[in-house]
């Protein structure tokens, strides 16, 4: 069957056309920053029709960041998208929009999930964990052979999980989260706190802008110090939250992915895999492989939810 | 039905005689020192027939300390269990030595979280984290109405995630999991390795031997400022862990039990509760109440697992 999926992003809605798990269209375009929900409804609309010009869709999976009440097909207020400051029925209004057909919708970082364990590097088992490190970092979780939603669709913010609890109300930047060492977004702050002297190369790369991740596979081929230290420091605190939900739910593999753990490549996502085997509670670790599909992984997950939930 | 039920610990075996979730009797014995594990299947044997002379029961349920992959039947070598350095065919076993009925074994704190969500202050939820902390920390996870196992028995493991990431290879005591902060064993080791002038109540309270949860009771009670310190941290690196697997597997409530917390009582779980909400990753907490089954939570669970696994 085919089906449209589309994934919601800040700054992109990318869609693919999906039938057997082959990508046969895909269409990129800017999320649009004025306009709001409206706007935003408007554009999937419209990339839906330019991947699947003749409506053969069966229906259309969304991913979109923050949690999804399961079964809701609501949508709430989302820091990251522009303008989308209360909850909108996403479902019901794509729906309508598109004579009717099924919608369904999760989690950007679920739907990744569910494409990995589908079709990528997380085929095969019935437990598993996806991590994605980027901007921020997020999870999915596939528990028996289902992927794991919760009754307030909460599952998988490992970026939120404390991993240093004692710097809960003192720490510089955060207040001791995973993302608050292992993604981008903090990972910039630590620079801007830091003493000049230290992050005089990152600053240079930073200029006015973001420090992308091209940025710190820089600073980490140019040996800089400061970056050597939030990268190794940016792992270790992955290590230890991936070896807890490890630990605390038991998966079998662990797929990782993300922009910033992608492009600083394979000796950072072994250097995650050693540290988590070290951290294994009674020697029960779990392989680390790396994510396979991309930055088209969201909007094929997204396709698949018309057939996986 | 009636089920026989069993609590498998370092220091003693528990049996209860279950139905219809009323406990008809009752039996507790030492766990033999010596013999392994002939000693202590001999003991849950005799535990069985004790509460259930007659052989009326369908079937005994076992808790027993460290993970069981499912359907195995098999325990492995439990360094709380006096001898027990192997792989045992417990199931086999036991159902032999009971005329051929079922056994089922099960990790001791999954037990207790299933008897919390079926007869005590897990009842009516769907989702559902269960903590004990005594003399380690353990948890349980009810997860879509079932109780988690994993396909190694690992699942609710919590006490060996990690809430301390950078003591690592640093830390005075343990390597920064949960237990090393809230465990019993580990806070009587942080008392030890604080200097004489500071613990000097805790160390008149532990004389010779161990520091028992009355003891850390009695010291908050006289505003020892070690026991004070000691025993806030270990609210917050329990609150930490909650709001961690709350957000990771959305779970709506939490039962907070085991020997330790349950005698620091109602200030130390409202500390927690309170605590987790702070945490909450968007407002999402859980409320986290006291468990109601006390000492015989693990024995009444593990009756359960006829029915319910």
């Amino acid at each position: 069957m085919r089906t449209v999926g589309i994934d919601l992003g800040g700054t992109k809605v990318m869609a693919v056309l999906v039938e057997n798990g082959e990508v046969l269209a895909k269409a990129k375009q800017p999320t649009p920053v004025t306009g709001g929900p409206d706007a935003v409804i408007t554009a999937m609309v419209a990339a839906a029709r330019k991947v699947d010009p003749g409506g053969t869709a069966v229906g259309v999976g969304i991913g979109a960041p923050g949690p999804v009440v399961p079964g809701s097909g609501v949508l709430p207020a989302a820091p990251n998208l522009p303008g989308w400051d209360h909850d909108v029925d996403v479902v019901g209004r794509m729906s309508a929009a598109l004579d009717g057909r099924p919608v369904k919708l999760d989690n950007d970082v679920n739907v990744g999930t569910l494409a990995e364990w589908k079709l990528g590097a997380g085929r095969g088992v019935d437990d598993l964990l996806g991590v994605f490190a980027g901007t921020g970092v997020g999870a999915g979780l596939v528990l028996d052979g289902r992927l794991r939603q919760g009754p307030r669709g909460l599952a998988g913010e490992i970026g939120h999980t404390f991993v240093a609890f004692d710097q809960f109300r003192e720490a510089p930047v955060g207040r001791g989260e995973l993302e608050d060492f292992a993604g981008r977004r903090s990972l910039q702050r630590w620079v801007e706190v830091a003493p000049h002297a230290e992050s005089a190369l990152m600053r240079r790369l930073m200029g006015r802008g973001r420090l992308k991740s091209k940025a710190w596979a820089d600073g980490v081929e140019a040996k800089d110090p400061l970056t050597l230290r939030l990268v190794n420091r940016a792992s270790s605190a992955l290590s230890a939250a991936i070896a807890s939900a490890i630990t605390l739910v038991d998966v079998e593999r662990v797929v990782l992915g993300g922009g910033f753990a992608e492009r600083l490549g394979e000796p950072f996502r072994e250097r995650v895999e050693a540290e988590v085997a070290e951290r294994a509670f009674a020697g029960q670790t779990a392989p680390v492989v790396a994510a396979r599909l991309g930055d088209t992984g969201g909007a094929v997950g997204a396709a698949l939810l018309l057939e996986h939930t």
